[in-house]
């Protein structure tokens, strides 16, 4: 396959290139295109080195499949010239997952969804590892309302915002001040509520997204959803404490069995420490302990959900799309 | 007064020691106590330098008030030597909270609790913002259900903690292997989902003493509560992302007026950028932002909760019970 990869330099794009790689994902050529100050940068890829190119109309051309992870207004300008080229376009910015033409995937979840649109939609970091969560939940009995309070890690706002947390902790250590472009507080040694921008009702765009996204990729539009996202000090990974009402009674043990035999899910046991951040580092899995049942209510449940957000976020996810294209375009 | 203070090269009793001379607490004398490990050290207080003593059974004769700021162990051994000087016992350890017949203050929301009781425990530093905030709600309509997570600082586990998460950051940043004591995991840059030692159904101590605590300063037994505490890598203030549903329906504007008039609230316009932990350390008031309400549920709020947990969380609440019983016994 002839594949191109919008923002390969980027943290979301050095993933993909690795995942490529050792996923064996069969790429004929390879083209990496960035914004305009990585122009000239070489990436490794498969003990070759590849130059960074500069975006254009005819950047596409010829290519099998696009990878989009740039920023919104990148998708915006380029993701037309990537579908006349004829490619199969995964985009990874929030452009098109709401378009009701365009699926939003997550093939552990809803491959079925795929409408052979040439255009397939990758969720928020934050969302993926919140669906495969409830998805697997959903197997013990329907769910009624989802509360999700994150923990999300400055690697959801890229390579410079991470280097912003560790200057900025080097800083505060020393007691100078810090200097911040890419948080609305100072992140060392801080949880900021806010990840993206207010609404008129004071929801945060990412609030708004994990919210709307679950609700498409779970083809449950009546859902009861509420977020609170927060940016926390830490380099990887997203965590999420969720607090989950069942339509009616179900038992613990369900749900561990459940949990257990999904894909894609490591789960801890209840009574040893629940992982931190740590744990997910660099791995594909979605990790879930601390699972409780919730007296609060008649049907709840409590759990702790972390994943890597770049990889299985992101990266990963774009990448079982690609695979299931393949698979779907395959003579059979 | 003749004051003692249990722990008082604590981290919180050193608050408390600020708090006694900026308060103008009526302090004719004073006693300091600690561990082994701190006698023999000095602690200033009002201009002058205070001989750090060990406990013994006559410690605290001629007192009229001791705070206790030290581990649940101590309290145990010594509160009722306490007791039997005939001093006012304010109790800051989690031995007495449950106790039916000692009153759970926190002074600006349950008052009316005190019994004479001359022991008076003084709740979690997580629960006092909490319930700070819920007293405040629950003038609204009455309250249904909470849920709670939330993103507490190292401060809460004490000043080696803190230093500990300093150690660690530093060691992250140079690549060296983090030392931990105080944690189940690293700490630096990480979020722990543990704080406190597990039950046989998955809830952490910390958890259950937010949910009982709560319960009964509010006196509000049948509330539904659930919460999750999380460890998070910062040095002051406590965070906590709250969701209630009210039984009945209210508008955003008697919220908003209800907690601008709340004594020891500051409110945070929704549109601007709630606080991080920044901004509540070193403060007395009980920080909200982030309100919304929520439409997951009939009659839903969303907020953002934010405190200096060793201060109006556990020093300022112990010396707010102290002035409440000086104005309680003086002569009227």
């Amino acid at each position: 396959m002839n594949c191109a990869v919008v923002g390969a330099t980027g943290a979301v794009g050095r993933e993909l290139l690795g995942l490529l790689e050792s996923r064996a994902f069969p790429v004929a050529m390879l083209r990496c295109f960035a914004s305009p100050r990585s122009i000239g940068r070489k990436v490794p890829f498969a003990g070759r080195v590849i130059d960074v190119q500069a975006l254009h109309e005819h950047a596409f051309d010829g290519c099998d499949f696009v990878f989009f992870d740039a920023s919104d207004a990148v998708s915006k300008e380029f993701v037309p010239f990537a579908v006349r080229s004829g490619a199969w376009v995964i985009d990874n910015s929030s452009v098109y997952r709401l378009d009701p033409q365009v699926p939003l995937i997550v093939p552990d979840v809803n491959a079925a969804m795929w409408n052979n649109s040439r255009i397939l939609a990758g969720p928020n970091c934050t969302t993926v590892q919140l669906v495969v969560f409830l998805a697997a939940c959903a197997k013990v009995a329907p769910l009624k309302r989802v509360v999700v309070a994150s923990y999300q890690s400055t690697s959801g706002a890229g390579l410079l915002a991470m280097d912003e947390l560790r200057a900025g902790t080097v800083d505060f250590l020393e007691s100078k001040p810090e200097c911040r472009s890419f948080f609305p507080e100072p992140i060392a040694f801080n949880c900021i509520p806010q990840i993206g921008s207010f609404d008129a009702e004071g929801w945060t765009s990412e609030e708004t997204k994990v919210m709307m996204e679950t609700r498409k990729i779970l083809g449950h539009e009546d859902l009861g959803l509420v977020a609170t996202a927060v940016r926390v000090p830490t380099l990887h990974c997203h965590a999420q404490s969720v607090f989950l009402e069942y339509s009616h009674d179900f038992t613990m043990e369900q749900v561990h069995t459940t949990l257990a035999d999904a894909p894609g899910i490591q789960l801890h046991a209840t009574y040893a420490c629940s992982r931190g951040q740590y744990a997910a580092t660099g791995g594909d899995d979605v990790h879930v302990g601390r699972l409780r049942r919730d007296r609060s209510v008649p049907f709840g449940l409590a759990a702790w959900v972390v994943s890597d957000n770049l990889r299985r976020g992101a990266a990963l996810n774009a990448l079982h799309i690609a695979e299931m294209v393949c698979r779907g375009i395959a003579p059979s």
